[in-house]
């Protein structure tokens, strides 16, 4: 790549207007009703698909695309156009399509050939233009629904899309939770946030005042609103990046702007960059479909509150990937992780990801990620479409490795901790595991054939190895609490091997106790008599060796108890023991003898 | 305030044209030279004053606005119309209005008087217009010295300025910093951020583009470029506001807008506040002035690297108070704390806090964080201005209310740490205190007569009270390291009590290792007897009774080490350990025989 296409390369790849190779299209004459009342006489879909519709219809992907994106998904062979998500749709990627019949359709509203404001108004024999009826993120996924129909495919595999396509998914979910097995909403909201809205209103302002929009009847003018259209984009490319993108990318060439040919301000780097897209967009794009899809995605809204939100996901029992960017301001992880808890209170199925990312809103477009958002799509897909993985014994152990929190390293510690924990757990039981690292214990309760199981992890890359396993695993940190959770929602709440390594003590054992009606709680016991001795008789901060071996400076522990300490932390709060086990892990057995003294690990049975 | 009023207000007072009530004015005939070439024949400057100027002329401060703020910065009496800054300028307000002289004038390049684009240009006789020259923030600050020199005051007591008001106070701390005592530069930046400058090029290019802009020769013209500038200011207010503050502000009512007179689009509630204050600003606000000032703003650049800010502010040896608000996503923290780490590499003195806040950019025109911003203005110029404050003995005792960090409580501990370590500091020596709580130590040094002292705290009311008594302190986390920090920058560096509430503890003891020539690391020894025995024989979490007693689960204490163990790590690195004092501080004395069991408190002198 050159120096001049790096600068200017963004998740836009700025294809010119004009009907695509590969598209294909059907007309549906029957008149859509619309949302908010009105209708479209006839609709025509441009879409295209990639790979081949299995025998038993079963493995179709729906990706919906956003605002300026189109139907050209991916390329289809190596001399066709660049697709706008290359690096995740193609034979062996993320979304294979040597696997997966994929389907992506030109969006209602646009103007990449499905109907939109630009087409011929049946009624008056010219375009829409402000005719255009004020249309839904619903009404782009009723012409969806009509696509799939057509195609002959009852269940979807799954329904996929990132920033206004993450609201199409969201909306099949609410629509038809039957129609597909799954849904991945990446970089998305429940509805826009009041920032991100603002913005949207500012550009489609700046289009609305330019004189020569007309009022939307600018087909047969001259000149169209390009100027209105034009700011409106430059607006969007800043929301689209991190501040730490947009320094990278300008700082160190601020006052050395590209010689680009448009008339705006070229007196910054980030100016000519910005003029330079806005001056492209309007070549490919129509004012009249940027208002009326901006429209679409500003009223889209899916609930607020927790309550509300919960109440429009009651029948969305599908499996869902929810997947974020923590450096994305404009659709931030806040809006995610509101879509993921609402999931929870309904028990549905669900998997998150806040991936870690400098690149802000475009993020899910761009390469720099990719091998973490990628995977987690891949392996989300796989386990939807019934691929069985062999767990190998390595992976079984991965916890140990991935997220160490023992201070201890006998030879077989979580296993002999999840022995007991899998027996105390009955069998149907609803468990919320808190750290739960790369889902040792919730795979072995899954194999049992437990009931609703999620777990709760912070690390990436244990969440990633969560969903390989086709766990629901969300991403969260203890440290900030348990709020999100409803009262009583779990038979059982678990932290095993966590508690140690938490600043907020309290805070997590009262989450704990008000969302699970059990709770188990394991931890190494501080008071074991071989590291009593190593203070009282060394005078050194007690360690053990092996291979989880950590120092008082480097441990991930920074709270240090014993059984009695527990028991006496339950008393002062009123937590009831149900039970408490005490182990010797080095010898692989249960202390009943003074165990304060004699096990290195306990497990405690509370409730409240 | 009715609902109405308080939908509608933010930090744009709104206030109509024309000339202000109380404005004094005067003309330089000297024609300024402008840092970028070309001239301005003659300077018209508009100022308003407040309070009297003393017998010695030591008590004025100089407050400089903002984009669209003016001379009025402040109310002169109970009929005036409201000012800008009434909330911190005023009888018995943070500047005193009572004690200081305070002069506000209104910048060149604006339109509320001093001369600018619409001010009649001497060789046509007509306004400037677009023949207005590009003039720099150093070209007001020159102005404002001019004005400085014409009220007959050498020194000023004070610079103050948020946002490009912030810009001229760095540019005068650079251009004069013999003229005033102090500065204090809020809410502000060595030079604008991509993102910053990113939104400025797009209000441009609206203003630029808009048909009735005519080059900037609408003066006479029916109509000026007001949409133009209405976008702009809409694009300025979102980045105005926190994400959170919107959401508070127009969350609920999203749906709801108000009926305001503009045409502009009115479907949500936050469109009509943006149309209503783009409209009213059009009503007050030149639009010349507008590209004038923002690309004085935007062209503002002292320096992006440390290397390059250090270099612009090696001259700069007065009293610095900066001040940046966590949720400030427009003059971000990063953005300040790199002109605080500039200042301390040339070991000027500096204080500076991050205060926590919700409002974004405009948290310093808002009541919100007043007690904490307004706390810090107002003593800091108190200090600035000689007022010798009367350290009482519970001031001396607050950081052991304030920054708890021990797991002792006996008598007076600190006292004696604090003793050994002010005895073994040279006097003279720079020291750097790491985790200063609110000043005890920095406090016994500055009162001994040390040379360069520098705190560095995380909490906000530790640095409020260091600034109360006149100390330099800087709000940082020590977990984050201290790589903003040059080699051998200081004398000593201390961490006194500290290092066991710290996660990074390698990296923290690198830092200081690396930025200081002798180090004083105190802790409390963990090997102490009288712990031993708790775990030993109770088979407890050892805490100690007191004042600060902390449990296992709500300790600030996450590292547990002994003084043998503390000797290992040092060993284990080749960090050379000159001295070890052990004390046992409830007798109140050095202790020889068995430190380790012995003593409960350690300091170590390390350098590597």
């Amino acid at each position: 790549m050159t120096d001049s296409e790096s600068f200017f390369t963004s998740s836009d790849t700025g294809r010119s207007a004009g009907l695509l190779k590969h598209a294909q299209s059907v007309t549906f004459e029957e008149p859509l009703k619309l949302e908010l009342g009105g209708r479209v006489e006839k609709v025509h879909v441009v879409y295209e698909t990639y790979g081949r519709l299995n025998d038993k219809r079963s493995n179709a992907v729906l990706i919906c695309h956003a605002l300026s994106g189109d139907s050209h998904v991916a390329r289809h062979d190596d001399d066709d156009d660049p697709g706008w998500w290359d690096l995740v749709v193609g034979p062996g990627k993320a979304i294979d399509t040597d696997r997966y019949f994929v389907i992506c359709p030109n969006i209602l509203g646009g103007c990449r050939g499905t109907t939109g404001p630009g087409s011929v108004n049946p009624a008056t024999g010219r375009p829409y233009g402000c005719d255009f009826p004020t249309i839904t993120i619903a009404d782009m996924v009723e012409v969806q629904r009509r696509l799939v129909d057509h195609l002959g495919i009852d269940r979807l595999l799954a329904v996929v899309g990132g920033s206004m396509g993450g609201h199409q998914v969201l909306s099949w979910a609410c629509r038809y939770p039957s129609r597909a097995a799954g849904v991945i909403p990446i970089a998305t909201s429940p509805r826009l946030s009041s920032q991100a809205l603002a913005f949207d209103v500012v550009g489609r302002n700046a289009i609305l005042r330019d004189p020569n929009f007309q009022n939307g009847q600018y087909y047969d003018q001259p000149a169209g609103p390009t100027v209105g259209l034009a700011i409106a984009r430059m607006i969007g490319h800043i929301t689209y990046l991190s501040p730490q993108a947009m320094r990278e990318k300008f700082g160190s060439t601020r006052l050395q702007p590209r010689d680009v040919p448009v008339e705006f301000e070229k007196k910054f780097s980030v100016g000519s960059y910005l003029g330079y897209k806005g001056s492209e967009f309007v070549e490919r794009f129509d004012a009249n479909s940027y208002m009326t899809i901006t429209m679409a995605m500003d009223l889209f809204d899916i609930g607020d509150s927790p309550a509300e939100l919960a109440r429009s996901f009651t029948d969305c029992d599908l499996r869902w990937l929810a997947i974020s960017f923590t450096s994305d301001w404009l659709f931030s992880p806040e809006e995610s992780a509101r879509i993921v808890y609402a999931l929870v209170r309904n028990h549905h199925g669900v998997s998150y990801c806040n991936v870690q990312s400098n690149c802000g809103h475009d993020a899910f477009l761009m390469p720099n990620e990719l091998d973490r958002y990628g995977a987690l799509i891949g392996d989300f897909l796989s386990d939807l479409s019934g691929v069985e993985r062999t767990e190998s014994q390595d992976e079984d152990d991965a916890p140990l490795k991935a997220s160490p929190s023992s201070i201890f390293c006998p030879s077989r510690p979580r296993r002999l901790d999840y022995d007991r924990i899998v027996d105390l757990v009955p069998k149907g039981a609803s468990v919320l595991d808190l750290g739960c690292g790369s889902g040792g214990l919730l795979s072995r309760l899954k194999k049992r054939g437990q009931g609703v199981l999620l777990g709760v992890e912070l690390d990436e890359q244990s969440i990633i190895a969560c969903v390989r396993r086709g766990l629901n695993v969300i991403q969260a940190d203890l440290n900030k609490g348990l709020a999100d959770l409803p009262d009583k929602h779990y038979d059982c709440v678990v932290l095993s091997h966590t508690l140690q390594a938490v600043r907020d003590v309290e805070g997590i054992i009262d989450g704990m106790l008000r969302v699970g009606r059990r709770c188990v709680v394991s931890f190494p016991n501080f008071a074991y008599h071989k590291l009593r001795s190593i203070l009282a008789e060394q005078g050194r901060s007690p360690e053990s060796s092996g291979l989880l071996k950590f120092k008082w400076y480097n441990s991930p522990n920074i709270r240090f108890f014993s059984i009695r300490d527990f028991e006496e932390f339950c008393a002062e709060r009123n937590i009831r023991v149900h039970r408490c086990i005490a182990l010797d892990t080095e010898a692989g057995r249960e202390v009943s003898d003074d165990p304060n003294a004699n096990a290195d690990m306990a497990i405690f049975v509370i409730s409240r």
